[in-house]
């Protein structure tokens, strides 16, 4: 059963419901349940998914590494884990969510699926659809960077360039696939949702997090990370939930805009502009719904400038990890806490690294490069 | 103790050797043992390794996914599975050499490391040196593209163009690292060789290959799958060893021209020239040692060229799969082998995906791209 995550009316599985009629994402029922054994998260986890998956449909997602973060640790005062979800077969979390997503559009007997994205969520659609033999139609922003339509030409999904309004695009996405019978795996499906649940099981596995930091854009990786807690702690593997951090960026936070002014609805963030292109949605579609677990969990919601971004993703370049830009927000987001007393010395505290680095080349700003010639080699190291 | 992989010459331990006087490269025993239980490969299989490996230095290296290719398998009436190295913590193989490079650099009280390298290798060592908070040196050459230099940028490590030639700047570099203090974890040092190891006995706890495919440049990375199999072998964990393929690109094949010419040692390639840069070395450290390796073994030489290594990406791409060209030449290879009935049907593949696509997105040609305006979009689908 999918539940509105507003208004709480019911709509039945055995229809492509994304969204309740009041406007609000779907989400199901809290599963409980209890892990079992097995190589990956969706063996050892199984009694906390809606359907039995597939991994043949599978490219390797999940089972990331949670690496502790030396350098910032001990410059934070803090117990830094970073969850990598570089790791993944497109380089990004959205993998996670996708695998869920696909074994949804089969189950409902969709022969095509889609998307709407700018970057990373394109990508995983065009490779899942590809694994799974699915006709795959990617809708992008008709100012899309070059770079991240060649990361994602090689799938072989049929790429759109939509001019017009790209939160409209969500909701037409929607409307167009009813018609045309494409299941569209948007950013807060509710099949995505129960795929990032996925992150959760891992971390507990892993460490018992006091605070645990989430990059926020439309809503969906927020509400997964949070069901997934409620689960275990419903299941009573954790005996209290750690507090949830969203961050965004400056030039693009309708989500911390109207929890700071305590408000109740999201309203559309005039001309966003940030770095961190994989978090700016103005409009985010679940933006209501991580308002109310941000108040009912007592969470926190931090801003974060291109300066702090860019300072962070060099932080984590010193790590050893090279993310993207809207991957380093957390690192800034609990700079900023730390600083203002609000996150406790000692504290056990992950941020979630969404994406890789590699996928926002342009960005990257190259240092002096030393030159040398061959011969005179030895004269160029101290 | 390390040998000399051609006259036999022994080497202690105890300082920083890595190629015989004779010019040959050294390699440490074959080591012999049972594997245990462990969530990481370097926990699994510690008893093949030559020191205790600290899990602070990873970054969450290998333990990747073999993924069955669907539609290749049935096309090519193969059993084909895909060791996809594009899932580590720099999208490349390289992390698995690097981890245990930076120990053995360690090990022998090194404060400061290096590599020569043109793309991945640059990468990894940058990434595990800033992790272990070791001064780095990366020597790349002074034609390298801007994208490969953004990849590496965030690490910290200082990066110094040299010109001249390439082949050379590998011995030079470990003359200067030798006066300098300075370890230098080039792509066929006998401790990466120990890395790459991993990958063998991954592939061993899913599948018993008949053929294992390896896109070959130093030779390394070959050194290591086979010396990983040889170890499951005298430890009579299998019974037969696969057949080894190695595969290179016909504009810079070294290794497949002198074997195919029944010659002993490696002569430089002139004028090397392919889209797979990765595989582009004309003059090969492991050469002479990758030879002797395919005769005693009875390994496959095989050369593909540009157009089958794009074609092979694609190919990739509808598995979900985006790899840089260098990791599509073996699925070219097993096309070839297929084709001229050398590989039976049926039978057992397993290729290596060296490296991640989007380390080479300027390679990659953009189809056509549809454009639709959002309210018209209903008639943009069939």
């Amino acid at each position: 059963m999918l539940k509105c995550t507003s208004c709480g009316r019911e709509y039945s599985l055995r229809k492509p419901y994304q969204r309740c009629e009041c406007g609000e994402p779907l989400e199901l029922e809290l599963f409980k349940s209890t892990p079992g054994i097995g190589r990956r998260v969706w063996e050892r986890f199984s009694g906390f998914f809606p359907f039995e998956l597939n991994l043949e449909l599978s490219l390797g997602e999940g089972d990331t590494l949670l690496t502790k973060a030396k350098k910032l640790s001990k410059e934070l005062g803090v117990k830094l884990y970073l969850k990598n979800e570089t790791l993944n077969p497109t380089w990004s979390f959205k993998d996670r969510g996708t695998y869920l997503g696909i074994h949804r559009a089969l189950q409902l007997g969709f022969k095509k699926i889609g998307t709407v994205s700018t970057g990373n969520m394109a990508a995983s659609v065009a490779a899942y659809g590809a694994r799974a033999g699915l006709e795959t139609y990617v809708l992008v922003s008709s100012d899309i960077a070059e770079e991240k339509l060649k990361a994602l030409a090689l799938y072989g999904a049929r790429i759109i360039k939509v001019q017009g309004d790209y939160g409209e695009l969500y909701y037409k996405s929607l409307k167009i696939g009813r018609e045309k019978g494409i299941y569209f795996i948007n950013s807060d499906d509710p099949f995505r949702v129960e795929g990032y649940k996925s992150m959760s099981f891992e971390i507990i596995e892993e460490v018992t997090p006091d605070y645990v930091v989430v990059p926020t854009s439309s809503g969906g990786l927020f509400r997964g990370i949070v069901k997934g807690f409620l689960e275990l702690k419903e299941s009573e593997l954790i005996e209290r939930l750690p507090c949830f951090v969203v961050v965004q960026a400056e030039g693009c936070s309708p989500i911390c805009k109207t929890f700071n002014e305590g408000k109740e609805k999201i309203e559309r963030f005039e001309s966003p502009h940030t770095i961190a292109h994989a978090i700016e949605n103005p409009y985010p579609p679940s933006g209501n719904a991580v308002l109310r677990l941000l108040k009912e969990l007592r969470g926190l919601c931090v801003t974060v400038s291109d300066e702090e971004i860019l300072d962070a993703q060099r932080d984590l370049g010193r790590e050893g990890l090279f993310v993207q830009p809207a991957s380093a927000t957390g690192i800034a987001a609990i700079k900023k806490l730390r600083g203002r007393g609000i996150i406790e010395e000692e504290a056990k505290v992950v941020s979630i690294l969404t994406g890789a680095g590699l996928k926002t080349l342009s960005h990257v700003a190259l240092s002096t490069i030393e030159e040398c010639s061959l011969g005179t080699l030895g004269e160029c190291f101290p």
